[in-house]
């Protein structure tokens, strides 16, 4: 992290950054043109990176602190998706000239609140100036026995489809952060946004599924889009049943208040719940594995042969979709804004 | 690198970026939420991280092939510094919206060049879009034996330094590319240039000074400040003999024809060579491997206890430098443009 800084920047990295690579002594306390790693014996790293961009990714003006918890979440639920543990992560920052020093300072307790939680250390990395809005950069490394991560490219037809959590509260949360869901009480709309700033990394639940998913996901470009990469990769379809899908009592409150349809839940993005399959045998031990994490686990479809992703009703019918996939928090002119 | 893309930002990582994972296998074709590296059994794992700001640390308009290499080789260059073989990188672009599929194009095929050369391969990353300009965002892989990398604590008071290859090229380079260094020919102003756009990472120097070298940095922010930063963190002094500053002969009929003068040249940065200590008794060592390197490897100066940064004239009386350090491409008003 000490590198192509100015003086003022040396002067954030030392106060700011630097307590939090206290846990990781091979991140040399910043000091260091890079950090060292070294993994348990035997075992395989992964790396996850993902950027946020203001005006793009988040509003600007939002709370520092909330925007680098999001930033981990997002690249830790990427390491869950993988059955990777947590275990360091690296920042490239590129801020606005004569950024506040209250910004930075705002921006690592944040961090340094959700490193604790989910045991990692910052290792390194940079921190510049930019003419533009900022860009965040996260690279966070985890840890797999050998080579047993999860991927997306191992689901079979006749495999069940899981997910966990609900699905697209982190939509209406954004709509609510956006001053929309008038219907709802205020409670309700602060639950929600909170779903779509703290994303929860469902790492304990990736862990446990090395071994036992076919394959997994997490859920950032909307449950259809996203399970149309799992099934793209694994070169199968799926059938995915509308009544079975997770709705939070809140979601429930929000399509029952006319806010919201069902099928904008399930191609809204950001949910950053796991999507997995399994084959049918281990049906037993993902319902046990949802009890022992004290997570709900739901199935909602079945993978089949061919290339569809369909949301069938009760009748098994087909609803029809609109657009899906993930959209940016803000858009060129001429596109969808969501 | 398949995460939160929008569908054009899906073909091009697709079309440009997946060919170069082609050659690591836990890149998973770019297909996955992360990428597994599995380090050899025994090995660390170095990970640097640099960033480059359109219009802060190049000018708008560069060639993309270029700035693909620059940014590869900046960040091999940390690599080198700490004495590891390169082996990867993960790669985060936040450009400018509706920006130009030929940018990519030509980004990635500088990519494809430098990899061959450093043997490495992208192993995954982020695109995203931007109101701003370009945020350009690399994280470079490299393994040592065990925990054996170096770093900038080792100096020790009698230690000789020693830089490698010229000092000051990039610095000249840079005014080259802005238009100046009239008083030169214009293939010296080009070969100038090439030294700023397109640093040598000193990969193999780097991996041969382990176990003989007590420290490193590669010069980023310039010879005097990079020494500053090693004597910072190893708690003691420096004396470069400013005759002893290795010139090139292009910079050399620079100074003569009063386009720079030494002192410019050693507080120049972007030079990316290394400056590295070692005990008296590797002289010979030293000398040896600057032989079997092909590479000119100059002791430049003595570590001395305290902690000033000195640079003696012949006479040993110190000679005056102005304000050193990283200054950024373009900086705010008031401050040197440089």
């Amino acid at each position: 992290m000490a590198e192509s800084q100015s003086g003022g920047e040396f002067d954030l990295i030392a106060r700011y950054f630097r307590p939090l690579s206290r846990a990781a002594p091979g991140a040399f306390a910043l000091r260091n043109d890079g950090a060292l790693l070294t993994p348990p014996e035997g075992a395989g790293l992964v790396v996850t990176k993902d950027l946020m961009v203001a005006g793009v990714h988040y509003p600007e003006g939002e709370d520092p602190a909330i925007l680098a918890r999001r930033l981990l979440r997002v690249n830790l639920s990427d390491l869950a998706a993988m059955g990777a543990a947590a275990s360091a992560y690296a920042l490239g920052l590129a801020l606005p000239e004569g950024g506040a020093e209250a910004w930075v300072e705002a921006f690592a307790a944040g961090l340094a609140q959700d490193q604790e939680r989910f045991g990692v250390a910052l290792i390194g990395g940079d921190m510049v100036a930019t003419q533009g809005p900022a860009v965040l950069s996260l690279t966070a490394f985890g840890t797999v026995r050998g080579d047993a991560c999860l991927t997306r490219s191992g689901a079979g037809a006749g495999d069940d489809i899981h997910v966990s959590g609900s699905i697209g509260d982190a939509t209406l949360g954004l709509r609510a952060v956006q001053g929309g869901l008038a219907a709802l009480t205020a409670e309700d709309r602060a639950a929600l946004a909170v779903r779509f700033r703290l994303p929860e990394p469902r790492l304990a639940l990736g862990a446990a599924l090395v071994g036992c998913a076919t394959c997994a996901i997490d859920i950032s470009d909307g449950l259809v889009a996203d399970l149309g990469h799992l099934c793209a990769e694994s070169g199968v379809g799926a059938r995915i049943e509308a009544d079975a899908v997770p709705l939070s009592p809140t979601a429930r409150r929000a399509v029952g208040a006319g806010e919201a349809a069902l099928a904008d839940l399930v191609i809204g993005g950001d949910d950053y719940e796991l999507l997995f399959c399994a084959p049918r045998p281990e049906r037993d031990a993902v319902e046990a594995l949802g009890r022992r994490l004290d997570l709900a686990l739901t199935r909602i479809g079945t993978i089949e042969r061919g290339q569809d992703v369909a949301l069938v009703n009760a009748e098994g019918r087909p609803l029809p979709l609109p657009r899906s996939g993930y959209r940016h928090f803000r858009e060129p002119a001429g596109r969808d804004a969501r």
